[in-house]
């Protein structure tokens, strides 16, 4: 197996046409990681939740990680890490327009709306303002892909 | 879509046998997620690696958090969560039993040694002692699965 770079087009590539990864925040210094939807574009990753300790968590501490991958087989595939801020994308003015962006992209994966709403149900959770749009501003990315090496 | 808690056996019988996962740790808040192989017995997670920011990071903060899920589709999926600690099994003799013991079962994934010398290489980073064995401890997990409703 031979391991590449991706260059940052096919880094977006990937995290456009997967839209699923696992999201890490951390509070004082103890990482969580869950899984987690999202829509990409160059310089971005807009996601959506209720409240819980993923938010509470990112809200007190915005720096975040997250991986996307796609595991064909152990010599066959290929991952992308994001490290990047979030902010949240409140009822406020300011915040409307990029709001109504963030929805309109991800209004494409709209079942998962229904994921986020029984979650919270389940978790018998204040039920809170629905959805929580929030953005994450990706400040470093990098991939890799892993390939089976040619026969000779 | 119901979703329901999964208890502690079901949770152990998911990580032993997807054996894959996302592992976060952190550095000073700043979360660091990668997709990692593991074998799984209760109470612990076995893992190997070469050195690199991975292990650089748990060697300074051993707080740890291990996401792994099988999603068939998006009313379909089962998902746990482990918080632990990581614990490097040096090659002093203290560490020989378990050592050995993590080797066993993880020889069981041998083509991933593969992966680990190849993505060192191609690093450029010092070969280092290969492999580099750790334990995960297990000091909570948790699991969910949701199912499509039941048609009545």
């Amino acid at each position: 197996m031979s391991i590449r770079d991706l260059n940052k087009e096919e880094c977006g590539e990937l995290l456009e046409r997967l839209g699923f990864g696992r999201l890490g925040c951390a509070r004082h210094n103890q990482p969580y990681v869950v899984p987690f939807y999202f829509a990409y574009e160059p310089n971005h990753l807009f996601g959506f939740s209720t409240t819980g300790q993923k938010v509470e968590w990112m809200r007190n501490n915005p720096l975040v990680c997250v991986e996307a991958d796609e595991v064909v087989g152990h010599d066959n595939w290929t991952s992308v890490l994001v490290f990047g801020r979030y902010e949240e994308l409140t009822s406020d003015p300011k915040d409307k327009a990029l709001r109504q962006h963030a929805h309109s992209l991800l209004a494409k994966r709209i079942g998962w709306w229904q994921l986020a709403i029984v979650t919270s149900q389940t978790r018998k959770e204040r039920f809170g303002p629905f959805p929580l749009f929030y953005c994450i501003h990706i400040e470093k990315m990098t991939g890799h892909r892993g390939s089976p090496d040619q026969k000779k």
